[in-house]
């Protein structure tokens, strides 16, 4: 890809972004990831790669402006109309799109292509190990939910079975759940490697909060009662 | 104290952190704390102490609102006019303003009486380990701050001597340096448990990041390069 090429794909990008810095930052990483796995894998074609990656989530502000638009459909169909009108060829487009549409995980639509599978591997590692655990924590600020919730008791929950959003429920739910169904060695492998600090700090996490409600709620009580 | 009370000053509570779970999430755990600091000091006043932990961030909207006013300031004068509006006596709602004033460090005004010290303590503990990691993700989420910002090379910055504000920036001027200048032993104590949760997630997650970079630039470099 030439420099010209590669400056106008992260140019759209970048005005698709808006003013999320963790969009940003995640776009970036997304791509160093992909060529790493690309080193591992057969026949890839690095300008689809580049380009895909760049382009993956520009679909992102409209899925957030409606929770009903997935943002891999929008971002995949956006990106081939800004290719197409910039004098990249159909079939080049079309690739890109497929890899776009395809890196959101849905049973009905895997992807396909190599260059679509390492996009949806690249992805994915972003949400496992500690990094998984700080995009998490800082979405939980943007859209304002709590890290954990309360049992009935009073006591913290680990947020399994939880019924209200939280961190730790994202965490049993999805965080927990990632390290299976990467469609690369190499990026089942790095995520894999990770793994632990995302476990370590989950745990850390909840022995600290449980530690402070545990003895917290019964030297309240004996305050409380013995007045 | 009397389960009316409590409930009184906990509506209260409520009633000024508006939707914020998290700072109704770090109320509860500073009164936890600073409950578990009381079992360990002598003369421990506890119905000023839980009266002042409920009450120590109900300035934090003002401030948000405008960052020239302290909400340890407006928080402890608020207080004062609550408590005294609700027939609890002059002397009772002065030493709790006292309290929530000086739980923010400041040179000129420390901490003087043992449930103030035990409020200073309380709260800093929630600065520390995972917790404080934790914290201080959300609030960059709120912001809308980058996790780390980049070199001129290119390659990640570990927070030190950055001059835009970010998770690690963050983490290196503030999360570190916690550890010291606590004003109970138990308090010094608990933080200290803590602390290697804290330096464990940052360290793994600037590992993570750089790895993504450092093999990431050079790929890059090499495939815009060779077109």
């Amino acid at each position: 890809m030439t420099k010209d090429t590669y400056d106008l794909l992260e140019k759209y990008m970048l005005s698709c972004m808006g003013d999320s810095a963790h969009d940003k930052e995640h776009v970036y990483r997304v791509l160093y990831n992909a060529l790493e796995i690309a080193g591992s894998e057969k026949n890839v074609d690095l300008d689809i790669l580049i380009c895909a990656c760049l382009l993956h989530d520009i679909g992102r502000k409209e899925q957030f402006e409606n929770p009903k638009l997935c943002h891999a459909q929008v971002g995949g169909d956006k990106a081939y109309a800004f290719l197409t009108a910039h004098g990249f060829s159909e079939e080049f487009s079309d690739r890109v799109r497929d890899c776009i549409k395809t890196h959101r995980f849905r049973r009905e639509a895997p992807p396909q292509s190599t260059e679509a599978k390492i996009l949806f591997d690249a992805d994915k590692i972003d949400v496992a190990g500690a990094i998984g655990i700080a995009r998490t924590l800082v979405y939980r600020g943007t859209v304002g939910e709590p890290l954990y919730s309360l049992n009935p008791d009073g006591t913290v929950s680990d947020g399994e079975n939880d019924s209200q959003p939280s961190f730790f429920r994202e965490y049993k739910y999805k965080l927990e759940k990632i390290y299976s169904g990467f469609m690369t060695e190499r990026g089942r492998e790095i995520a894999e490697k990770r793994r632990q600090n995302a476990v370590n700090f989950y745990s850390s996490l909840l022995d600290e909060v449980k530690s402070s409600y545990e003895n917290g709620i019964e030297n309240l009580r004996s305050c409380i009662e013995s007045s």
